[in-house]
């Protein structure tokens, strides 16, 4: 089974990677750009049958190492 | 209008990051975990009233910035 985990900086959070890449896009001449956020994606291969479980431990991996509930969200795609 | 590109490494590319949260996940007692690979998530804000022009602006985005088209393959979600 697949999981992919997108995290991102909360709101407020300072996100200097994506005011660099917002700048550069805009240097481009891509003028309707009015906002940037960079995250990270984990794409997971799981051996597990049930998507409940197996949401219910990326969860949990989420929570030990993937992100850090200080500064992260994230959201969880199964399948 | 909102897009979502998804930056990953193409199949085959060394991927440090990945192997490091496979073991790191493997070694925190998630036995399931098969593979693990990193990439990057960039969002975007745009001012764009069309879909499928957003789109095709959003791909020469990832042509000319957001991915290198030699180790990289993406993914763009509008809306």
């Amino acid at each position: 089974m697949r999981a992919r985990v997108l995290v991102e900086l909360k709101p407020g959070m300072l996100d200097p990677e994506g005011a660099t890449v917002k700048r550069a896009l805009k240097n481009l001449g891509f003028s309707e750009v009015e906002d940037v956020h960079v995250g990270k994606v984990v794409e997971l291969e799981l051996d597990s049958e049930d998507e409940e479980a197996a949401r219910e431990r990326v969860k949990e991996m989420c929570g030990r190492l993937l992100a850090n509930p200080v500064i992260h969200s994230y959201e969880i795609e199964i399948g």
